[in-house]
């Protein structure tokens, strides 16, 4: 199946991050950092997300720092953010 | 149990970095990044260390990149190298 390459017009960036609290565009990627009260914790987020990523074949990259977790999203092979990457977003929104 | 805050020598660090393919000092922290088949093989590594940190009561930043994950390794309440970190790194060899 072929891959939607339509890149998110700014606004629509825009909109995502103002109804998405804590996620910010930063260096052309969709970027979160999630706190949790511990490493444990933290990493059963990471594989709630890795599940996720999994079943989308859409990777974030993760930064594990103790009980924080930096998630960042872009579609490589539009070189810039799409809809898989909002739609990724959102669902671990709901694991954290 | 108080915790051994004694820093490595340099000639110590460099004897482990000499001794351990890949790892490097870098920005004071012991670094490698691991390279997997995919992302499935790269987080059961990372589930794998994750577990001995919880052991050993010692987390190393962990970076995924979809099949490359990279460590960094230093003891905080030092300020610096221990034999902790080397203690940890030459555990998660035998994960790779």
């Amino acid at each position: 199946m072929a891959r939607d390459r339509t890149k998110l017009t700014e606004g629509e960036v825009q909109a995502f991050v103002q109804s998405h609290p804590g996620w910010a565009l930063a260096g052309g990627m969709l970027k979160k950092t999630y706190g949790f009260a511990d490493f444990r914790a933290a990493m059963a987020f990471v594989n709630r997300v890795a599940d996720a990523a999994e079943a989308a074949d859409h990777h974030p990259d993760i930064d594990i720092r103790y009980n924080n977790v930096t998630l960042a999203l872009q579609t490589h092979d539009a070189a810039g953010l799409t809809a898989r990457d909002t739609a990724l977003a959102a669902q671990v929104e709901r694991f954290a």
